[in-house]
């Protein structure tokens, strides 16, 4: 493809995105092909001659856009949004047009600064510990995944427990409802089942401190060894918030890594007013994880990580083949990505956050997350005094979690109902074993009318 | 930003992107900033307000260019190449533009039955075992990195010899010339480092099957469990390939889990000719993977992987929560993709993979990858005639490894040299015992020029 070529057919594909976001309330949200009716449109063997891709535009439309989720319509309330506004966009673009790999600081020296300088914004623009600004013995780093985070914690807690081996007599301790990463994330290092202790919660969803420290204290005496915990700030079911400093207070008695994971409810912390409900105690813990590309407007993948001792980190990670070993990393001046995560290579991720960061301001950032935490308190209002609803727990950010009153079927054919209309997407959980409505309000167009008019539906239908 | 303000930045970085890919060869290919040098451009802390980025693409031009290491350039010789070509390029923007999760099959059916269908495409393309084809018991999906392909099948490895859990009986293998993501995979993975065994390669850095089943033999008679083993097609140092037919044959008596990563070299397989080298023993394997970022044009990233028994994966890495249950899940008619890899999150990676294929067809990925075997062989031969410098591995593919007969603080010299001035950049590895200059030809715009021009400066040199 000539450069000629590539401004031709690329500034089809800048409009046809424009167009498609334009219109994107048009389509059904949550798609309604059937299985293997996408795939049946393409050829089932791959070309043998090339083509110049000028039917691209009409197959993206015809083709692909009705099997598609359409997470960025503003009448997507499902699971956690995740965000790809525009200046994000536009920034994933500039990154693959450069294409250059951020493994070694010397494979792209901007690479690698500019993540460290954004690490130190989102630092700044949260209000997040001093500790893990790049300037203390901690620092941040970006990868694809808040499972990503976990694992690779879970990793350097082990680590720094007994080196790198089997270790049967570990155990590690989150809430019943931390996300399903932490339980993949044992099974891929290497840990059974039962070395992650699920300690209950309270009526609010969130860990009971008290129970995590009786269960660490009876496996203590029991002759097994606690070095890992994940506390949770904004839980996958109902965005509940563990107590971070009591669950530090306890896990530091018995030596164990302390790990949040604000998946979704980190990006709060722009909002000065919104901090004491994400960072409270986060001075006290090892790692810290939340996803931009969640709630803060950048698109797929950028997970924000963090730990108070990167030393804790590398020592844990860093394997320096022949192939590898360059001046700048024998200097010790630099930063070297790869021996902070699992995978080697590592996309320019930083530069979709500082256009991001850049074009909306801090201002910006936080008045996008407070009208989401504004309507879904509007939200919970119109909830409590309705008679056919039921909130089933706090409205601490923007996820709303209720039932209808008469029961389970009734609130599952409320959901279903909703999503085969079409106009709006909403998914369910289980608390306390009922089945439950959640609306999630996150997306970068999503206001108040989106949110009454998926109300007014979902009243018509109870 | 609105859709019309994204209109007028988009295009105008579209054009950003041809004059930088017009203009590459104008860098200093290794980047020749200092540390700090870029981060010290950027401000200490994120900015109050909002800005239109009407300087953005000055800001790209002047303070982030100079800090990169020009991958694209076609004078970029080092490690592997990292395609990133234009129309892939293009498909990395809609793949933001449409924004979607390909956690689930329901969260976006066109990201999971696009992928299906690319995955077989590259079944077709490259000629590989139909038991890799979905339509078998197998089947491919498209991750970041082939260190997480080594990942994921060593996780399943051990789910099937043990389940999940500690298990310090178990013993994995790999040559000594396997790349660095074999060690770091047990690393996360929870063995220590003994439990891998490095086994010693022939005279042309192939591993040598009868050290591997003495190895294993020995292992067994000892009380260990042989689990896995990584043989590579296209070892980082050399392009070594291992006998994959033997390795399997000894692997499978011993009930062990055979991956085979051929992440730069599988590529070449696109090629008739060449899948001799590349294929030969894959229908005995396990897992498969190559990365169509390193040297299929292709961005970063995307890497290929492919099972011969989907349910071996899946069994070992499905968790499902409430929150994500769904009725396309539940009928078993779907493919959910997240139950073949560690992260939860997905791009709509193959969308980029079907815009690349599309282009170049069949026969344009074969002349590429063609054309680079080719030079590589011209330059091997300019190598061998030539009285001072002496080629250290054969040439499979198109990599070409030689030192200078004056040895290693000569050829060491003449790397820093040539990266010194600027217009090329080569690396280096060890082979024997001997610093060795690595020319990896691979880049989407490299010809036959370029690597003239490289050989006319070394030999300037030497």
């Amino acid at each position: 493809m000539t450069t000629d070529q590539f401004r031709t057919l690329g500034h089809e594909l800048i409009d046809f995105i424009a167009d498609y976001r334009d219109n994107i309330a048009d389509y059904p949200v949550l798609s309604q092909v059937e299985p293997g009716e996408i795939a049946g449109q393409l050829n089932a063997t791959p070309p043998e001659h090339g083509e110049d891709l000028s039917g691209l535009v009409e197959d993206l439309r015809s083709m692909i856009a009705p099997g598609l989720t359409h997470w960025q319509s503003p009448n997507f309330f499902a699971y956690f949004s995740a965000n790809a506004s525009l200046p994000s966009v536009l920034g994933e673009l500039v990154s693959a047009g450069f294409g250059v790999q951020g493994m070694l600081w010397a494979t792209s020296p901007a690479a690698t600064e500019v993540e460290t300088v954004m690490m130190d914004w989102l630092v700044d623009l949260c209000g997040l510990p001093g500790g893990f600004h790049s300037s203390s013995n901690g620092g941040g780093v970006m990868l694809d995944s808040a499972s990503s985070a976990v694992l690779t914690s879970m990793v350097a807690a082990r680590y720094r427990a007994v080196g790198h081996r089997s270790a049967p007599e570990l155990r590690a301790y989150t809430s019943n409802q931390a996300h399903s990463s932490v339980l993949k994330g044992m099974r891929v290092a290497g840990f059974a089942d039962e070395q992650l202790r699920s300690i209950d919660v309270d009526a609010e969803f969130a860990m009971r401190s008290d129970l995590l420290a009786e269960a660490m204290t009876q496996d203590v005496a029991d002759g097994y060894v606690p070095f890992f915990v994940v506390g949770t700030v904004g839980t996958t079911s109902s965005t509940a918030i563990d107590p971070i400093a009591e669950i530090a207070t306890i896990a530091t008695e018995h030596g164990a890594w302390i790990h949040v994971d604000a998946a979704f409810a980190g990006s709060a912390a722009v909002a000065p007013e919104l901090r004491p409900r994400v960072n409270s105690g986060l001075e006290a813990v090892d790692s810290y994880s939340f996803n931009p590309h969640k709630w803060l407007l950048t698109n797929f993948d950028a997970a924000a990580y963090w730990v108070a001792d990167q030393h804790s980190l590398t020592s844990a990670m860093a394997i320096v083949p022949e192939y590898l070993k360059n001046a700048a990393t024998e200097s010790g001046q630099v930063i070297d990505y790869r021996d902070w995560m699992v995978p080697l290579g590592r996309r320019f991720r930083a530069l979709k956050l500082w256009m991001v960061i850049r074009w909306y301001g801090a201002e910006g950032l936080r008045a996008f997350v407070r009208d989401h935490v504004a309507i879904a308190q509007e939200l919970s209002g119109w909830v409590d005094e309705h008679s056919s609803f039921e909130r089933l727990s706090p409205t601490p950010f923007s996820l709303v979690c209720f039932a209808h009153v008469e029961g389970d079927d009734r609130t599952q054919e409320i959901v279903e109902a909703i999503n085969a209309a079409g106009t709006h997407y909403v998914t369910h959980t289980v608390l306390n074993g009922r089945y439950t409505l959640r609306v999630a309000i996150g997306s970068v167009t999503t206001d108040r009318t989106h949110v009454e008019a998926l109300w007014r539906d979902i009243v018509a239908l109870g």
